[in-house]
């Protein structure tokens, strides 16, 4: 049987020659930093400056949330039977999914209904912000009437975010803040109304508002995640094999933190 | 049973507060660049900014290499059993290992071990690098004898590899060149004396030595490698999953590139 | 942050104790069968001698299938790497999922969606068969209309697959063959009529059908799969470590079979 | 660039035939056991009847235990982020290494290497047992001196194993138990000699023993003991996806058994 010819957009090898997404990689090397070559390589094209910089604070804001999220702990733990460094990255890597991480591409497909369903709805001339705040009712209600969550909002810990407004005053500063920033308070405020509750939107929600603006694929989200938090789990992962015994019991609720305390730039 | 307490050094997190290192998340969002985040969660201090421009520069250098070198297949061949994104992302990480990105690790060690050989060798005036070789030779022998390989030099396609070139110059220009990228060169030229075949320092060894200039232990070697090739791997099974047919023989020599054409910067 | 107690139902561990699903394991030891030990393990009882029986040979029939599945690529190719046997295993098995293996659970759900139907409308005296064909047409129909596959028909490879027969066979006679294995062949039927091909039920449809006859969990199928090939990637991993070389490219079609000759038992 | 053939030993794939080392496999199901056919896939050769019990207990002594191995924990938190099933096996079977089933692997080799060193120093008449205690208490001294530690002894909850008892005596009623199992004891006696503390051979180190007699290779022990515990894995991530609520804190210990109550075959 013969073998089937197919290709891939990303990088061409030649002898000698790397091309990422058709730039020589010694271009790269030195003058584009790593957080708009993320950006070229899942997206295809460099970012202009804003986008170069939103991309960058979004890799920060991922990079590591301490050692209980269930990808910390999963690659831990199996580092504690002794599986070399890049197995236990590979096993926090494959804890990012739906429940975790996951609220970014869930969260962007509601926002992606949700600004088709005003722009649908739009009509003549309206208030700055009612056709927003209409759809994210209507949005709002369905949801509800079908017992499905909308992911990208409240947090098991932080109720004030500093990621989140981080990122917002970042994308507001740069640009990068138009109709999906936008239904993401819409969404928040149509909530508040029917529960009486609020929930601000959480980091996962933040960063799939500003990817739906920078015109990202919903189902890129978790990959944007999991570039980032492999940096943490790296660390982790390392800790684990240098540091701890191996067979631990690891428990997610009784660890400190002991590295250097509190310090600014 | 009681569980017992444990701690980590790495992130400190806190209702609204989210410390890295100790420095507080939304200051480095926006001010610190990712390679540079990544060089303090890994080293666990800040880098100035000749070792963040190196950093930067290691991390663009392996964000990707193609369809064809293990990690790509295993990540894509495991996307298209069905598997989700981050779960095909994870076989490619799993997939680096001694014989793929760990000759990183293997060739901090040597250097590492060469360049002690070296301090502990040295008396009197000597020549400028005369002593580095000295000590290269006498390793070299040493593992001609014990049947080992020396790993960092060579490559499967490329003579004259665009990042190795790149990476040395940025080091010089940086100041991030010293013993071990000294030795580097010693290493190579004694190879050729014994083998009688010139095998430059592939980029594996490149970035190993300004890992060894930067002070960061070799075992960490697979994790840096880890984090640069998941952005490839991300791109690389996001196109599996939604370009190519589920369940396909994904040959990997019958491959070609089909993304934009070469282009500058 | 206390703990919070939760329980699991499969293991009881004290100390000189283990029992699983309640029988103590030194009485399973050398009394039991593994293939019923299996079935005790995930269904929390023990089989009768004829689910024993059908167990055994579903788990017999999925040990491998030779190299070109992509879980024993995939295994292969991660442990081509430089990673650990087990590792490799791993990557193996996070292969399996919709496209592979994973028409198990698909068939069983779409079995138990025809057979609810033909109970549904079942209503006074009928000619054997006919209320499950007529169920069969309307599924069939359904899944047209909606471009819904139907898995566990037809394969790559077998037109007349002899772990479909054997295992309709064994079923057969040990009384494991009932309303599902009925509508097995009546949804075949009625896509013969619908398409004009005849795709016979594939191993995975066969097993399906006897995983329903003995009132397993569709969502279980992946998992009965994974138990059975590990087997094969054990041995597949283990070769690959052993006797070929690292980084080698794995081609999925140019490999032959050097193992014993035909033979029987 | 061309493929390159390459060739496996385990199956063999042709249109409607498949071949496991030889045997056809529908010759296979409902004939031949299934750990007998795990015998079959990883030595190439059927068991007889001894050997076959031997591996049944052996798999059977290995599917389970309990919620409390990190390899349960493991397959667990990867579950309670959204993977899937498979994903969550795998990550199962990852923390399967060095410190966990890995004694296995490292105590054949030990067991080896001192049957190795009897049958060297073997000479003359000598007591039953004398030249295996003679290698044992050379081999302990030589590990003590070297600070290695001896796998397969000892056990964190179980003083007296029932698993452990019970394969020995199948081994014994199955005739095998021979120089390994022997040197098993005699490297038991030579560490209480020595340490003062008598710590029985653990299931790992039973396994490690009969493993021996059966002639399989080191190496291939953490794939048998994957094999087995991808049983108890399976129901373990079925249960987390299940029954659980996702992205729950996963206490290692404040977890109790709530399955069917003690029973008797």
């Amino acid at each position: 049987m013969t073998e089937q010819t197919w290709s891939q957009p990303i990088t061409k090898i030649e002898p000698n020659k790397v091309a990422v997404r058709g730039y020589p990689i010694d271009q790269l090397m030195g003058r584009v930093p790593f957080a708009h070559v993320v950006y070229l390589v899942l997206k295809g094209e460099l970012p202009n400056e804003a986008h170069g910089r939103v991309m960058d604070a979004i890799l920060v804001s991922s990079v590591d949330h301490g050692a209980t999220p269930p990808s910390a702990l999963a690659a831990r733990t199996v580092a504690s039977g002794g599986a070399p460094l890049t197995t236990g990255i590979a096993a926090g890597i494959m804890t990012i999914n739906r429940h975790h991480g996951g609220a970014i591409e869930g969260c962007m497909q509601v926002l992606l209904e949700a600004v088709a369903l005003k722009r649908e709805k739009a009509s003549g001339p309206t208030k700055p912000g009612q056709d927003a705040l209409t759809a994210a009712r209507e949005l709002v209600a369905g949801y509800r009437a079908g017992k499905k969550r909308i992911p990208g909002y409240g947090h098991r810990v932080h109720t004030d975010d500093p990621r989140t407004r981080k990122l917002f005053a970042i994308g507001e500063q740069e640009g990068v803040a138009g109709e999906y920033v936008e239904m993401g308070g819409a969404i928040r405020q149509a909530m508040h109304e029917t529960l009486g509750k609020d929930l601000p939107m959480n980091v996962d929600g933040a960063i799939a508002a500003v990817l739906c603006e920078m015109d990202f694929p919903p189902e890129m989200g978790n990959g944007l995640f999991a570039i980032a938090r492999t940096v943490g789990l790296t660390a982790h992962v390392f800790d684990e094999i240098t540091r701890q015994r191996p067979m631990r019991r690891i428990s997610p609720t009784e660890q400190t933190y002991d590295g250097p305390p509190e310090r600014s730039l």
